[in-house]
């Protein structure tokens, strides 16, 4: 039988040692009370791009979807199970939620796997190839470039999935109505894991900048 | 234009100020070297629930899958777009990732919906109404449990769900091949946000307990 | 009659009164011995990115072509006026410079000339127009890839020319045999006018990434 | 592969240490506006006589091309690269900049070559030897009076091509005209390495003369 990992248990220890202890009455107030985050984060999967060690946020702040890329498909009513699209739907309808940020970062698996996307399927089922082929038309733009270096192709399309997947959020008329209304705001960020910086998007241009302090 | 929420800003600041001034060469190792995460979470969107909060995990140790209650669809090779399967691909065919947790929570929205189908989806595209029409057949089964306490019911679903992600993981035929093999091991988990305690589920029983240290 | 502008005039005595009074020796021994300048720069005309000022060199350190975009044409041995190739060659076979910079810099005009092709030329001629042609097949990449914004096609392309650039110098036999020899160093850098900050090329990748200190 | 000089690293710190520490407010602006260049210099490689020191001149005050022996070439409306001509059309036409001085110097090695044009070409290419071919007339002037002395000849060609340089700018139709009309004002200078000294031309008689203060 399997045996939860050690050192997993060991990190839920410090948390109840350390950090639950001081905000214990918090964790009571937000059962009790239900959450209510300042903000959706659509992050990628990457164990070294969690939304809440780079925005310092503690229990109930955000709302956070992860997915390989942090992508947001386009609005599909389809009957099919739709993992970000319910997620969207919960945050926008059931919590209320006004700002949403999609937040891409450096060196992404999933956007090395759509600027490469003759290798060899990582399993039979193909499930990054047909994840990915949501930025099919942005990857092979950014292919075509071939004057760029291969970092930089892969930054390129960091970015414009970012930015696709404003567009997608778009595409969604709850969250057309309300950004229409000037009710919601939607936000690009991305996050070097090398240097810490993170960069936001600039939503007039879709430029990517970083913030001064 | 919107403007980048200034309390994200200002976390991150913290981040940069803190953290990251103590762990950057760890950030810088982890780019250039990639990621090798310790385990895979399967984890819910909640706000309350981030799992490197209750692991205390630092960058680079876990990949963490987050959506709506915590589901973990059967496999379906179909040509359609799959968030959670394309991370599960990720992280066992491409990051050789063999401990993978699913945690579930309590007082999970997702549930409660499950629970309350025939309640006023939050949107026309009922996309919460789908995804979590997963456990149709669970769901079903407990609310005709009348005689539990609501949230008895909850609880109870919240658990149920976490096996039954399980066993939708072992549709996946790398994870059934690598756990016959004894190379993986699948683990739940539930986070009872109130009291910050965690239970393990028992993989012999799939009964959830609380850990002794 | 023209008269010589007031404000050079008043410059040029700040000059005479302040750093010449420090550096009046180092420039007799100049004059005397001749320069030995450690480094060539080709920089662009941009009135923002003096190399000098940059790198905060004093009489004597950097021999420095500058001209819009900062290109280097290929080796044409032909009849013709090469500015640039006249340069080069004074430096290295002249001069035994071993170190060569090209420095690209942000909201370059010759590029953005080079990305908007069809626009108006500047006058019959068309001087520009002709001089960044040298990069039509690169800018016709740049701009075929409609996804990133401008600002994003813009710094593409300054840092794919300094890339070209360096290509075209080991053209220059001189340079090839040198370099090959590993007597001689080719390097390229960007320079942010807005944030001051210098971008470094990574001569195996190409890539530009930030110096540490 | 190059590792980037160590002392333009150096350089560059002291730069974001000091000067850029006082003037990030003056740069950041010019990033966002865009320059306004106060002239044109057209000046030198060598590293002994950057207009920016001698004028001391801050970001975004001279429009420099930097060229062997600071020439400007005839207007040659061919299909060629003329780096020179190009940057004279970006400053007059695109920068509308209405002052352009032409810097000679002292110890010129292009004029050195320019009277020596018997001597080995320093490269099978000649590069130098042909872009100074553009003073081959009054070269031959200046060595047939062979009773000046070897550094008064080096001093009148300096000189001379100063004022030929002029010549070649008022062949450009844009200039032509703008100066005739008053709205173009054209300057020589020379500027003495050894002692510090800078002469300037006087337009009615094309005498150097020192300025007075």
């Amino acid at each position: 039988m399997a045996q939860f990992p050690d050192e997993l248990l060991n990190g839920y220890r410090n948390f109840m040692n350390g950090r639950y202890v001081e905000e214990s009455d918090r964790y009571q107030s937000l059962a009790k009370e239900g959450q209510k985050p300042k903000a959706m984060v659509v992050a990628c999967c990457d164990s070294r791009a969690a939304p809440e060690t780079i925005f310092d946020c503690g229990p109930g702040e955000l709302f956070v979807v992860r997915n390989v890329a942090n992508l947001v498909p386009p609005y599909e009513p389809d009957g099919n199970y739709h993992s970000t699209s319910a997620a969207l739907e919960f945050a926008v309808q059931g919590l209320k939620i006004r700002d949403i940020v999609v937040m891409g970062h450096g060196r992404c698996g999933g956007i090395s796997a759509a600027l490469a996307p003759s290798s060899e399927p990582l399993s039979p089922g193909d499930f990054i190839g047909k994840w990915m082929g949501m930025l099919d038309g942005p990857a092979e733009q950014i292919r075509s470039a071939g004057i760029l270096t291969a970092a930089e192709r892969q930054r390129a399309l960091e970015r414009v999935s970012v930015r696709n997947s404003l567009q997608n959020l778009r595409t969604f008329p709850c969250v057309k109505i309300l950004e229409d209304a000037g009710k919601m705001r939607l936000h690009g960020a991305w996050f070097d894991i090398s240097t810490g910086e993170l960069w936001i998007m600039d939503s007039a241009s879709g430029d990517f900048i970083r913030p001064k302090f």
